[in-house]
């Protein structure tokens, strides 16, 4: 079986999108540029969705839900904003079907059923938000308002590709509401670190945090923090975005509130959001040429058991041998599959479950019952062990915890070594031919010459880390004087 | 505050609008029959999509995800359906919106960017999961498939109600194909049952299951499986569906398995769906003129806790006794909030727990902490207890189970009492008229005569109940012989 997939080597590109395929995450639909999320890969989506959930909930945000219809006059009220969106919306004018009279058996849309007003459907929802917002927040106890939305959203990209870059993708949303700069700047940064946890520690991907460039600002934002991962290609992927909006927002749908000494002000806004890109983060990270490797603490099974046995009474002794082996890793929270169905062979449901990236493989024959051990496979390594089954539930859940653990350092070691200094222009475009990753180099502050660099090496600026040193220099490619070095790479 | 809210005497449908927005579930939205749903409300709905979602984990499904949208092409496959949908369908026409040159800072749709093929916006999802399955089905190994998935869908609506019926709402539809229809059918079943568990014994709602007359089946359907419950103003209310679909989807869109024989057979389905309507039906069945009354199964907030105190000295006295009452609460698994917010009244407090349905509300002032006793509240009779702060957790456990069970009771005495057999056409209009709810009257089986007795009497075939008893009668129309008895109501 994963002789079916391009190696990376080979085909980079195609290696993601059979992996994809074959391990059962996503498929492409009959709808240009949308895909349809397979139940393995929804419950990774699942896991990934419910352990951010508890974090915005642990911060205080509560979840609501709003239209996914933005009326037209709406949607442009926030000029910037509307501006930045408008080349990928998807518009609906019409509400009703007809019977073609020309077509038998089929329909058209209904001339007469034209809508007054166009209706876009959200590519994000500030704009439908704000205009409710408005009539929630009067006086300065109606704040914050600390509300997130977990929705699709269509954003019609010309070039898509699985989870990366889709028409339609699943995201959250947060939209927080405040009556000073300082509370929303706060929130902006409190959420940049709740997103950077959230991949480091139970997506296993480490990432960079920074401050994106005016030109790579979300639109209708005054500042847009990010969190930047590493691909294995040594392409940079953003991993998330959390935005300080000023009071953007709420000039636009006026929104104003009463503070203690009964003055009007304007609101304070943020927003923050991530994406089922992650799951093309993710895989793209971590995978090989067999298949998915995921990270145990997100992985929709943990650890696969799979018999290998001649007639049924080899079967039946092994499956009572390991009810008890599943029971005890259940005990301890641990999500286990014992695949003893007969339709595969046990090297066919091997290949599989490396294909889909089960962190921990047990297998377990009749020679090992009279043994009293099982072999224990980490999918990370491919080390196989043969490990007594006294203690076996224990000897699961550490490996587990080392296995999360490992694949954190090996991509944090990964990101390190490719984080380089480049102190002039060919050294700078060798770098992201020739090593890729983040090439760290002085930059002149312009927008003209991040546009310049951009169109002459493909590379953009990723972000300006937090904290960053700073530095006197000259900027790579126009000589001009830099105070500090900001990160470019080629990105997704 | 609770003045605010008409009475249901006054006028019922008024009462129900204002508990909606007072309450704080629901508002009004600038999208045309769209709600934005607020955070109490959106807790209620998690707290009840949690539930299901597990009953539904546990009766064997997975939950995936299909495109938003569906091309025409696709959606017309299933004539029968189509039909069904065709005149509320919101449709996308165009991908982008461009700057207007006539008006500056507004935008129009770009008209060079119109779609070849329209894109229906999901009213339901058979057509663009069944065109998937088709990839999916080849073999009678890769059945039965059983898929849910929690989304939004559009249905264009002319007359809107918040909850009840809104143009866009969230729901659940599962999705399943099975190799035979025996199998389907007791799918098709089995979550009819799941459905009535889940109403009546997390809602307190109790239903009568049945089936559709083939006038009110699902477009597309061979049979429609429904629960009916009954709400305050003697108005039914179909609080759920669930459908065997037998081969339409599977001929539409060419969707064949090899048995074990070798041979291709098309595939048997099912699909089944309940939606934020069941929030409708739960504030209309169970709420006061004071307010929502919620079922503590599924409430957001169980335990509500007031201080009465005067002076700072008072209110860190009881404070500091109130935490070790939230902290046993807490430890048997029970929702509580300590509201010692100095913006409002205890009044004040109290008529907003009311309004918003919180189960019990506890109060407890300073010589409350003299006597070792505090003030409980039921919220669903108004009866007040003074009970001893020894064992204060284990009397609020029982009483939230007491609440949930008289809450179901109390539903169930009135459904009973408002199933009424009708034997003539003068009853039968009489009983609609004064009394309400369901009249159970003898029907010719025919759909002119459903159709002539809806233009009539405003009433509709809610469902013929399953094991219904067979029993010789004439219709209550046409005089014509019928071999049992349906139940007729006036519905939402």
């Amino acid at each position: 079986m994963s002789k079916e997939i391009t190696s990376r080597a080979q085909d980079y590109s195609q290696w993601y999108n059979d992996l994809i395929i074959k391990s059962n995450l996503a498929d492409y639909s009959a709808v240009r540029g949308c895909m349809v999320i397979k139940p393995y890969g929804f419950a990774l989506w699942e896991n990934m969705r419910d352990v951010l959930d508890k974090m915005f909930k642990d911060t205080g945000h509560v979840n609501a839900y709003f239209p996914l219809f933005v009326p037209k006059s709406l949607f442009e009220a926030e000029e910037k904003n509307a501006e930045g969106f408008a080349k990928e919306c998807a518009v609906v004018t019409h509400y009703r079907l007809k019977a073609d009279p020309n077509n038998k058996g089929k329909l058209m849309v209904d001339p007469e059923a034209k809508l007054e007003e166009e209706l876009v459907v959200r590519p994000t929802s500030e704009a439908i938000i704000w205009s409710t917002y408005k009539g929630w927040i009067q006086s300065y106890r109606d704040l914050p308002l600390l509300i997130n939305q977990w929705v699709n959203v269509v954003r019609w990209e010309m070039r898509t590709r699985l989870f990366l870059r889709t028409a339609e993708f699943l995201w959250q949303e947060g939209h927080t509401a405040h009556a000073t700069a300082e509370e929303a700047i706060a929130e902006t940064k409190q959420m940049l670190e709740v997103y950077a946890d959230f991949v480091e520690n139970w997506m296993a991907l480490p990432v960079i945090k920074g401050v994106k460039t005016p030109n790579e600002r979300f639109a209708g934002a005054e500042d847009t923090y990010c969190i930047e991962s590493l691909m294995q290609d040594g392409k940079a992927l953003q991993a998330g975005t959390s935005h300080f909006l000023g009071q953007n927002f709420a000039k636009a749908f006026d929104v104003k509130f009463s503070d203690k000494e009964n003055k009007l002000n304007y609101v304070w806004a943020t927003s923050w959001g991530v994406s089922t890109r992650l799951i093309g983060a993710l895989v793209m990270a971590h995978s090989d040429d067999d298949g998915l490797i995921l990270p145990p603490r997100i992985a929709p099974l943990q650890v696969a058991i799979v018999p290998i046995y001649k007639g049924d009474d080899q079967k039946a002794l092994i499956g009572e041998k390991v009810q008890e082996i599943v029971k005890q890793l259940k005990a301890l929270g641990i999500s286990v599959k014992y695949d003893d169905s007969d339709n595969n062979r046990p090297g066919w449901k091997f290949a599989q479950y490396e294909m889909q990236g089960v962190p921990v493989r047990i297998a377990i024959g009749a020679r090992d019952i009279e043994n009293n051990v099982v072999e224990v496979a980490r999918r990370d390594t491919k080390v196989k062990t043969s490990v007594g089954m006294e203690g076996i539930a224990a000897y699961v859940k550490e490996l587990l915890d080392d296995i999360q653990l490992q694949m954190y350092n090996r991509a944090k070691e990964y990101l390190t070594s490719h984080i380089t200094p480049a102190d002039n222009w060919d050294e700078f475009v060798k770098l992201l031919d020739e090593k890729g990753g983040f090439v760290s180099a002085h930059w002149d502050g312009t927008n003209e010459t991040e546009d310049k660099i951009k169109e002459l090496a493909k590379a953009t600026i990723r972000c300006i880390p937090l904290n960053n040193p700073q530095e006197e220099g000259v900027c790579i490619l126009t000589g001009k004087p830099s105070k500090e070095r900001v990160l470019f790479a080629r990105a997704y």
